[in-house]
């Protein structure tokens, strides 16, 4: 198995024969990094373990665990994340097919690739889309959409698995630039987010909760790369000098 | 729900949990013909009917019933059987994706098509397979094959919808937005770079062509939404109101 490969990134997570039951779906298309943000019960979890079972503990005792999902996501160039209900904020949208065509050209390139699970119940929050380069969305009949967290885990790492020849051109032309890592993305909405509110950006107060929302929403969808991460930072603080100055040239 | 679609058929399954299990895993991608060849613990089951709940319970309702396999697949044009071992019977073997695409053309043509899933425990014995006329290999990862019951349902349920046809080439088309038209990423351009260039932000003058191009491809890479250059545009005004008011928050 090579090393080359997507993070599964349970985020939240609940119970843990359910993240036990994630590991096995995994293991069964090849996949063994699994990362874990806050889990609800803590960790390591013994309900987790008793259903991982066999060689699919292994997976377990090599997670990684974050308290949150910057820190789980920092070394990604691309994130995706899964969701059932559509969404307001402004995000890419593609079938778990072609987000693994992604996957893997971009694994293939050496980029990092992340792919979010939101907690059981309520899925993923906007705090975590807003860190998301874009959205799966597994096509179920929506008189009937019931995927567990266990089945959605199967269905992506059984695409990623899927053998497809050629990878249409436009992927890899994504996967052919050096894309910021997501912790540098995370910094650059950090440095606007600040000098913002000082500049008292973020007005009224009712609605600055969202409008940085927004914000972070723009960085991440936008495909960055590390020196557009240089130039941003750059404008900012070259806008800021020019303020401080007093408006001379 | 069309009523052309291939017909889901358990094979002396065992545990109830595990039928109901497979209705919901039908259901989430639009199939509800199921069929049960002799269940272990006879029918119905309350069992499969707590684990199904919902619309999947209609699916339980309306499943056919019969003693033997060759009843339950008498009307069936194809019948394909999932198999995870290798086996010794000279039949042809395909993936999920090749069979279901064999599927669909031949549900579109008037066929019924026919899918056999085993007993949890032993898989089909050599008798069933027999009856087939062509394997389902689930490519899973030889060190790791433990698919159950619900899972090779609903891989073969989400192949059978998934579509594969002339999927448009634009994969990273925003979800119902309002992208940007060009005159307006043109003028935003135009406002940053009037602005950096009044705060010496191109400098030393060597580079200043380059850097101002650099930029402009930045905006022009982006997908941005007409909501997005707004949001730019404000940041920018606000940054710089922030700057002239002598750095007051």
């Amino acid at each position: 198995m090579t090393d080359l490969q997507p993070a599964f990134i349970l985020v939240r997570p609940q119970m843990g024969e359910n993240i036990g039951a994630a590991a096995r779906a995994m293991l069964n298309f090849g996949l063994s990094h699994m990362r874990l943000v806050d889990p609800r019960d803590g960790w390591p979890n013994p309900r987790a373990v008793a259903m991982a079972s066999g060689a699919a503990g292994r997976v377990l005792d090599h997670a990684g665990v974050t308290g949150t999902l910057p820190e789980a996501i920092a070394d990604c160039a691309y994130v995706f994340a899964t969701t059932a209900r559509t969404r307001d904020l402004t995000k890419p949208v593609m079938t778990p097919e072609r987000a693994m065509e992604h996957a893997r050209a971009l694994t293939a390139a050496g980029r990092k690739v992340g792919i979010l699970f939101g907690p059981e119940r309520a899925g993923l929050e906007n705090e975590d889309i807003a860190r998301a380069n874009a959205l799966i969305s597994i096509p179920v009949n929506p008189d009937f959409a019931s995927l567990n967290l266990g089945q959605a885990v199967l269905l992506c790492a059984y695409e990623w698995r899927r053998e497809t020849d050629g990878a249409p051109p436009e992927v890899l032309a994504l996967a052919g630039t050096e894309l910021a890592p997501a912790i540098e993305v995370e910094k650059l909405g950090d440095h606007y987010e600040q000098r913002l509110d000082e500049a008292g950006f973020f007005f009224p107060k009712t609605k600055a909760a969202g409008m940085k929302l927004n914000l972070r929403n723009l960085w991440s969808r936008m495909p960055l790369t590390r020196a557009d991460v240089q130039t941003l930072h750059g404008v900012l603080r070259q806008i800021l000098r020019r303020g401080s100055d007093g408006g001379q040239a």
